[in-house]
């Protein structure tokens, strides 16, 4: 990196330190500032840095701040959970960048880097149910509607991939995660496997395995993420528990 | 983990080292025995570890050969290239588990260690071009049906997912990345954004940032991941280079 002002993006991981890549670390011993949402910035260990916390849905303006301080010498880390290209930090960054167009961000040597995000760490918990294609939804429609949402878990429950939800669950977003099953279970058989990994990596960690026709949407909470299995995923026993994979393999049809 | 044997599943990252999570190093430091494909097993720093290296499509004899030494007490690291969660050895190693059923494979200690994937790679070099809604599909049909492979490419493309290929080419599979950009065409714009990721964080890293009207599928060989941008997803300049990213927002329709 230049020896002027930076700026990266780094995700600190879903929550254990031995998730966070070497880059990053190295980024964040070497930032002058950080700058995020206080729970993210608070994981860093202290090294001197100017800490500058938001609040969790000031994105834009969150941006906008860092590319200042990079444009005025800082070299400055703005800090995600998991990884920072997957409903995070970096896509809000080149928003700031195009909305404002300010030629001293245009000089701004950025940089995202990649980093285990919280879905890979349920899967890895669970066993392996991201093993065939996938997708990955937000049920946040804070900044899209409903309508598209739906067709989109719609299409995705027609074409059979494992789903992935993110802010499936919020105290201003009750019905979302219901309505969602709802639509899934119109296609997928009531066996089908459901994870609820909530807070992976921290030291309230918890996974629960149960199916479309057991699941209820109270069981998850905002630092819970859901995955849907497709009609080829499977629960077997090993080692004295269960474990939820999707093959590679994909029947004839 | 146990001081008997065990066997834990991990990757080694698309290709920069800054990339591998300091629990697959300590992982890698415990383990007895590595097994993996040759080219990711080499990727591994020697340090008197027995190396059992294999072909790149004999997963489930690998998956077979690994549990056996685990439950003969050596501690075992299954190697894969990016997360092995996705498309990787995660998932055949459940399904050696279950097909074969032996009752000394039930009780070894089977970890999974997420990992940052390829696309993670791809997308932070790219811009942000996950950063909403996405799925991941393998344009592998070694596996599964094409018919099943183009089922979800349609609806993902009707549905407005941006979408990312694994496996879009090989010598021995020439037409389906053409096959399927040809129904993406049917419901997105030419002008929307394709970046092809090849060999992302290796010495011969290239990105290319295209359109869907100007693609080429002979601009992907077997080391290139290819991402294709939702309706929303834009290009813009800063830093002197093109970024591409899907806004978190989405607008009305």
């Amino acid at each position: 990196m230049s020896e002027h002002g930076w700026l990266a993006v780094v995700g600190v991981g879903p929550g254990d330190p031995g998730w966070i890549t070497p880059e990053t670390t190295a980024i964040l011993g070497s930032a002058t500032d950080l700058v995020g949402y206080a729970g993210y910035v608070e994981r860093v260990a202290d090294s001197g840095h100017t800490r500058h916390v938001s609040d969790n849905r000031e994105e834009l303006t969150r941006a906008g701040h860092a590319l200042d301080l990079a444009a005025s010498g800082a070299r400055v880390a703005v800090i995600s959970g998991g990884d920072p290209g997957i409903f995070a930090m970096a896509a809000a960054l080149w928003e700031a960048i195009e909305r404002a167009d300010h030629d001293r961000w245009q000089a701004v040597d950025v940089r995202i880097a990649p980093a285990v995000s919280a879905i890979q760490a349920v899967a890895a918990r669970a066993g392996a149910p991201l093993g065939n294609d996938f997708c990955v939804i937000s049920l946040s429609d804070n900044l899209k509607p409903w309508a598209q949402i739906e067709k989109r878990i719609d299409r995705a429950a027609d074409a059979d991939f494992a789903m992935a939800f993110y802010n499936p669950i919020s105290r201003a977003r009750r019905w979302q995660l219901g309505a969602a099953m709802a639509v899934i279970r119109g296609y997928r058989d009531p066996a089908t496997p459901v994870v609820l990994g909530r807070a992976v990596g921290r030291a309230d960690e918890a996974l629960q395995i149960t199916d479309l026709a057991r699941f209820s949407p109270g069981a998850a909470d905002m630092s819970t993420l859901v995955v849907v299995g497709a009609s080829t995923t499977r629960v077997i026993e090993q080692g004295g528990g269960r474990r939820v994979y999707t093959p590679r393999y994909y029947p004839d049809t």
